[in-house]
């Protein structure tokens, strides 16, 4: 780790727990995933073979709502951390975008910060690797969660949209301009709010994805955080849904 | 950070990913956790309200086990991941050396390391700052599990004893001698085996945490890796469960 790599030993030990949960994440999406199925099965089966009454009848479903959503989150952790797949794959970004909000919703919520989503684009699938895209925009959404706490904001935007052969997914922070904290050294690896103990680490990792996709991060007054996707640098094209 | 972290940029990537992974588990425990809760509720109010035959009464107890199974993975990682908690509570040994094995059943499985336990202890209970040993325990599994893949051992000793004031937890790859890596610095905090790129991080803190704990991290021949609590350091005695 070069000169960049400043941490406290508190900061450290918090990266290393992370970390090691981080790296249980396979398998227990995969347990969790086993008993989730057993679950959706049986009450499929209850349903069919029970004469149940209305109310019950819409248990079964709330039931499986719950099952699959439990899924799609455990699902989205375990496709980010898909190690060094080079598997090309229609994205399609809304659905991308959903998927790494829900992961913070608890945390969101915690801290009272709202999302709103502003997707704009005519093509929303894209021909890219997506657990590397997943990747970048989670750190995104980490970063600005911290400055969101550290600056008090209390609204997250999470945009997508695209000029010319552009495609932007941005994390903005309204309100908040982030030129001080990008002069303090925001895009290295572990950057520590001058003011608190407050840490973000990845960004660095995010750029160096960024530009294995051809593309770029950025930070935009208006928009916040950004990764710029060069549609025309991408083994596909975009492709209409 | 200081001289001894060795890391690669790929090493480095991992690390980053699965602890911005491992930051998302309390909101995504929480959130799989309500639904858990949800499923676990209506599946008691239909067993209760509907008149079900036997084979949908059986599905029914086998839903319930399947929702407790995921929530003791989720609540496992959720009392690891708890930050600098300073909570000292009764801590049932076996159950807590049950719940670090059960996070890493899918990768034993999958690389087909056999666990065996031999828990020969008076008292069960430690009256002890529960997430730390949970934390430790677990860097002690991960360490074993790297070491077992490099070396082809194909199982796992997980046990507890004490003698005297000690209690020591271990765990054990029979056959393996790690005097080659404790010399090679297994315990810094960036683990490399010299003939792969596998990594093993989180041993450094791991002393730390124990030492924290009035205990020591050390290596035995017969029982390999282990964690050596001296009780009469410990807050509060040895309690009978």
């Amino acid at each position: 780790m070069d000169k960049q790599h400043h941490i406290t030993p508190e900061q450290y030990e918090l990266l290393v727990t992370h970390a090691q949960i981080g790296r249980t994440i396979n398998g227990l999406a995969h347990d969790v995933n086993n008993y989730l199925g057993v679950i959706m099965a049986y009450a499929e089966l209850i349903d069919a073979e029970s004469n149940l009454n209305p109310d019950c009848q819409r248990m079964i479903r709330e039931m499986t709502d719950a099952v699959e959503l439990s899924s799609r989150m455990l699902d989205t952790l375990t496709t980010i951390s898909l190690k060094n797949s080079e598997r090309i794959a229609q994205c399609d970004v809304p659905e991308l975008i959903d998927g790494v909000a829900a992961l913070f919703s608890y945390e969101l919520n915690l801290n009272r910060i709202d999302v709103t989503k502003n997707i704009d684009l005519k093509h929303i699938t894209l021909r890219i690797n997506e657990p590397k895209l997943q990747r970048i925009f989670m750190y995104l959404v980490v970063a600005a969660i911290e400055i969101a706490k550290e600056s008090k904001c209390s609204s997250l935007l999470l945009s997508a949209y695209e000029q010319d052969q552009y495609v932007t997914l941005s994390v903005g922070l309204p309100g908040i301009d982030l030129g001080f904290q990008v002069s303090q050294g925001l895009f290295d690896s572990f950057y520590t709010f001058p003011d608190s103990n407050r840490m973000i680490v990845g960004l660095e990792s995010a750029c160096e994805l960024a530009a294995s996709l051809g593309g770029e991060l950025t930070v935009d007054k208006q928009h916040g955080l950004q990764v710029v996707l060069d549609t025309s640098n991408l083994p596909g094209e975009l492709s209409q849904d």
